[in-house]
């Protein structure tokens, strides 16, 4: 029996084993295992991770993003800013990208800043990814880390709904389009540390050379100054 | 049907349904049923996790060893050194704990510590708890978190399998009994802090009052001193 009934049959007399297994780092194998279940997407991806620095797994998103997967993730607003982060690289490349509105909540001290703090991923709305495991390089070579891969369906269901819950939340507080707001972030951030590593080369040299950097400083400094004059 | 036949007649007729269920945080109740889960290893309880502040979940490790159960904690050397840690309370108070041996890998370029960053445990080798939650106060408070409590036994087995692996392996990096290790490196470390809370005292009274500040830091300083000196 061939065609469509033949698949029917196949489906039901030998049925695909469901997807059950664990990922445990360090372990480079582990980490392209991820990659992969990732690069499997064809339809969704919905991705709630905490650290994503490594540029591996950003290159997979990026991809499903282009080739028509409807990619969205959610991620921490301060490590989103970290120096190696691929979040904006992301968001600037068509991934849906929200970040935790990061209110304060007032408990009688000084308010302390609230973290996205999941580690997991749904791809196809059918296979869960999830445990302690950071998208970063350190995390897969270095760390002792889990990550469960899963197709049981309550769990699937249950972080699901908990994506779609935060979704909109998050979405609900941003003031403007997020993608916006976190590519125009990236671009401050960036002249930040321009400013500052300046700020420290200068002190360095103070004594000795001070005129030499003024000018080395002006040179790297300018460009930036005349697209923000232009904008 | 009583006794023995009645219980295994009950288990066999309407059997336990087996733990399937996901907390999610924030959620003072999530943490409460993870107390709970803890609370109610009766044999063993194996934890393997990052951070540990968390005072009420320490307490129920306390107890577990405290009634006879074998607790058992693999948790990462940097964070059991954090100010708000747990770990060094509970290996004083018989918690069998272990600390990863923090090799530094040589990568080229500098070496960077690694981290056991799991955040899981397995109570009375039966049920798994596992996923990003720390068990740290921001975690169950402020941040978005996610833990498995599951009795999947491919999982269970799995988890256990990485926490023999890494208990020998951690095991046998340590030079000395990492016990008694971990609670000489905490007294040394409160004195650390004693002494950096002075120098920072001196250095803001300098101007004015400095004799009266210098004999108030004897005050502090001595009987942690005539402590040392006899120990």
């Amino acid at each position: 029996a061939g065609g469509l009934v033949g698949v029917v049959e196949e489906e039901l007399l030998q049925p695909r084993p469901l997807a059950h297994e664990v990922l445990l780092f360090p372990s480079d194998e582990a980490r392209q295992k991820l990659c992969s279940w990732i690069g499997s997407a064809t339809t969704t991806l919905e991705c709630c991770v905490f650290v994503i620095s490594d540029a591996r797994v950003a290159a997979e998103l990026k991809e499903a993003a282009a080739r028509g997967v409807a990619v969205r993730l959610i991620t921490d607003d301060k490590t989103a800013l970290d120096g190696g982060s691929q979040v904006f690289g992301m968001a600037s490349a068509g991934v849906e990208t929200l970040v935790d509105p990061d209110y304060e909540l007032k408990s009688g001290a000084a308010p302390v800043p609230r973290h996205m703090h999941h580690k997991y991923a749904i791809v196809d709305g059918r296979v869960l990814l999830c445990g302690s495991y950071n998208w970063s390089y350190s995390a897969s070579a270095r760390n002792n880390e889990n990550c469960v891969v899963t197709e049981d369906v309550y769990l699937v269901a249950k972080y699901s709904a908990e994506f779609e819950r935060l979704w909109r939340e998050f979405k609900a507080a941003a003031p403007l389009s997020q993608q916006q707001a976190a590519i125009r972030i990236q671009q401050i951030e960036r002249g930040n540390r321009e400013r500052r590593r300046f700020a420290a080369m200068a002190r360095s040299h103070r004594a000795a050379n001070v005129f030499d950097v003024a000018r080395s400083a002006m040179d790297i400094a300018s460009p930036g100054n005349r697209k923000r004059g232009r904008g």
